[in-house]
């Protein structure tokens, strides 16, 4: 049996921490980066867990992310409030701008955070779900690298561009739900190649835009858009909103930027906040005990709502810890070391 | 060969406007609502056209909705503008509260528009049109009548939702994507039910959520949402974002309260409105040009963009009018009785 080791949610944040700092990161954005690392693990939600770790060292190593930025908000008192990563790690720049778009949300009604220039490389629903413990309504996307073809079309241009909705409820996890805009993730068809298996039909087409289930194929191809051309019309929005209506890289230019798609992306993002008590105001009614009338009728028949299981995950390694394989505890040993990846 | 007759957008928009005003409808109603039933005539958006008409006026005589309501806006000046339609038909209502949506979007970078107890019959890229036209990116949702059941449920809690986006491009008709979240339409199901034929499958499930083709058995079970859960998700954000946050009815009770599928539903709306200059500005870029690269660059693959076929339909119809079947125009002589419908 392989030999596990089971450590508290505190004690891996801080692991991974010093495991940042070790490789020339500035304390706020460790701190940060760790935080969402581990939160991806404690919810089990094992693709944007400690497997991200290696992939925030290696783009620093490589010299295309700054592990030092200082997050600059710019907050004129509109509606939009923005923050310059500088090249940095995400989470240090949404933590630094969201008591001013939380803010602004309760102002005016709705409000929108955009990050520019950042590496957004941790799960989308972490944004969400800060904003609904605040009482708002969220909605966060950003490009990534152009590895989806448009419905119709065979050269990629849109990334697996994430989407993520949030609603607050009362006594209960947020609704929160987070999926690529992509049928599937470019790591699965991955997986498929090294294990010599043939992908699932709809996943990717060839470099002539003929369907494939050969993973080389796809890879040299393109991804195609979940939902056919309402899901690549979904795309398309997150290109425009995330990318060029903030002057920010599409998913085009960021990879043309980094010249390959091994490295995490840099690009903007936009997260909008939305305050139900002003919406509703007028109506009279509770839209908190209103969304509740839809959220428990699907629960009601059985059907599960999004995020669940990651709940769930997140009670357990809250009271019993989480548990570390014998690789995830050699990959931390190794990453430690600051010539790990030299 | 059937006798057709050609006539000009403007005298289909005035034959119209009689008809409703015949059955009591007040003139900026009247005006409002003719303008959209034609918008979609002459873009050859056959289910958004004349064949509209008549579910106006049968909603009319059946006394759930106002032909004479007056738009209230109120507007205190934050990004929320809001329009009470009273019962009335939305046409009016968008109307009433554009100019102030346009301004707070300017003002703030994103403001959105929530018009109350509305029947917003018409199509949405209507709206997102109009909001491209004054340079801005615009997002318009609303429930409609619980006929959808949630992924891996099979109760039906959402409408076949509508949702559009519009981003405006420099010298061109602006991109605008506007679709259903259901997989099809329910008229789609009830064609094939008189026509005897099956549905295809993965449009719907019967009672018992088990997939079906029969269209019977569907019409009595649930349609499906498009994309598996994430179409799903989206669906659900649109009940919660335009109707439980607005404290407006989402699909089920707007089921419940008009008591019958057939007529239009009555709801909210909910009309987003970004400025991409106020967006893009710190960036230095030209946000609309930045569109233009991937805008262009779906074209250039051959790939189409979406409602490509409606502009063109437009160009035909604003050039050699639009051309009306002996069907169509023996329709228009019927419901131009005042006892049309009695």
């Amino acid at each position: 049996m392989e030999q596990m080791q089971t450590v508290t949610v505190e004690a891996l944040e801080r692991r991974v921490e010093t495991i940042l700092l070790a490789h020339g990161m500035s304390a706020p954005n460790a701190q940060a980066v760790a935080h969402v690392i581990v939160a991806g693990e404690r919810d089990h939600c094992k693709s944007h867990g400690l497997y991200r770790l290696e992939g925030c060292l290696k783009v620093l190593a490589a010299g295309k992310a700054s592990g030092v930025s200082v997050p600059v908000v710019q907050d004129a008192g509109g509606a939009i409030v923005e923050v310059d990563a500088g090249g940095g790690f995400a989470p240090a720049s949404f933590n630094a701008g969201k008591a001013a778009l939380v803010a602004r949300a309760r102002d005016y009604g709705l409000a929108a955070l955009v990050i520019r220039d950042c590496l957004h490389f941790s799960a989308l629903w972490h944004d969400v779900e800060a904003l609904a413990e605040e009482g708002l309504a969220g909605l966060s996307m950003c490009p990534s690298y152009a590895f989806v073809a448009p419905s119709g079309g065979k050269v990629p241009l849109f990334g697996t561009n994430p989407f993520a909705f949030g609603f607050p409820r009362k006594g209960a996890h947020p609704y929160v739900v987070d999926f690529a805009t992509s049928v599937a993730a470019r790591g699965e068809i991955e997986l498929h190649r090294r294990a010599g298996t043939p992908i699932p039909e709809g996943w990717a087409i060839d470099t002539e835009g003929r369907p494939t289930t050969d993973p080389d194929a796809a890879l040299a191809g393109a991804m195609l858009p979940f939902g056919g051309h309402k899901g690549s019309a979904i795309a398309t929005m997150i290109e425009l909103l995330a990318g060029a209506m903030l002057g920010e890289f599409m998913s085009r230019e960021a990879l043309d930027f980094m010249g390959t798609g091994d490295l995490l992306p840099r690009h903007g993002a936009l997260i909008l906040a939305f305050d139900p008590a002003r919406f509703a105001a007028r109506s009279g009614r509770d839209p908190i005990a209103e969304a509740e009338r839809l959220l428990g009728a699907i629960e009601d028949q059985g059907a599960r709502l999004p995020s669940q299981r990651r709940f769930k995950a997140r009670a357990q390694a809250l009271a019993e810890g989480i548990a570390l394989t014998a690789a995830e505890l050699a990959l931390l040993e190794r990453l430690s070391r600051p010539d790990a990846l030299r």
